[in-house]
């Protein structure tokens, strides 16, 4: 069987992707793959997703030109998901500038923002 | 407001939760919460995770003592994922008796078993 054929993809075509930094170990982002998303993640060695919001593949770094290199891909017990383990070109994997989507932390009731931003999105996109 | 009211549930009013071991730094499982359950993880410090198979709530090692005692909660940007690091008590996380459920890869179109079963399931479930 075809590995892209065990994936029991969801009612909606997808399944959730995790990245993981492979140095820092951090988890950078959890984001969504079609079919065609997963295949050419595996084909070009580059994350790409699905954007929930605009409908469309995602080659993740095509606008701030931080790719995801991917070193392993594994899918987990019950295949409704899968991680990336990938080196995060720059450093950044988060739209507001940092390494880790996952900076906000509960403490005392309150979402609190811990990680420090590396770079100005306003750069990162170039709208300076 | 309220922490839980900045999570925007989705239809099915759940949202992905992803587990990381602090010590190991290895993602352990996705799973998914609702409101209640994420509730609860906060309140007791233990994961619990909504079934969408058995529709019911479920924290985690109920039945294997494997629980998950979380040592930071985070979000991500769009609020639409939670990340959980956390002692996984006895190591093992997955129902086959491995440390983590991402225990397939991708190797030459294949997903390829990698991690070793560190306890045989048969034993974790009381049924030997």
């Amino acid at each position: 069987m075809n590995w892209l054929d065990e994936v029991p993809w969801d009612e909606d075509g997808l399944i959730a992707a995790v990245a993981q930094e492979f140095s820092t170990k951090r988890v950078l982002t959890v984001a969504w793959m079609n079919r065609e998303a997963l295949q050419r993640t595996a084909e070009t060695q580059h994350a790409v997703y699905w954007s929930r919001s605009r409908k469309k593949l995602w080659r993740k770094g095509e606008e701030s030109g931080h790719v995801q290199k991917v070193r392993e891909l594994r899918i987990d017990c019950d295949s409704d998901a899968v991680l990336l383990v990938v080196e995060q070109v720059g450093g950044i994997a988060c739209h507001t500038g940092r390494e880790s989507c996952f900076f906000r932390k509960l403490e005392k009731g309150k979402w609190i923002e811990m990680d420090p931003v590396l770079k100005d999105p306003a750069q990162i996109y170039g709208k300076t």
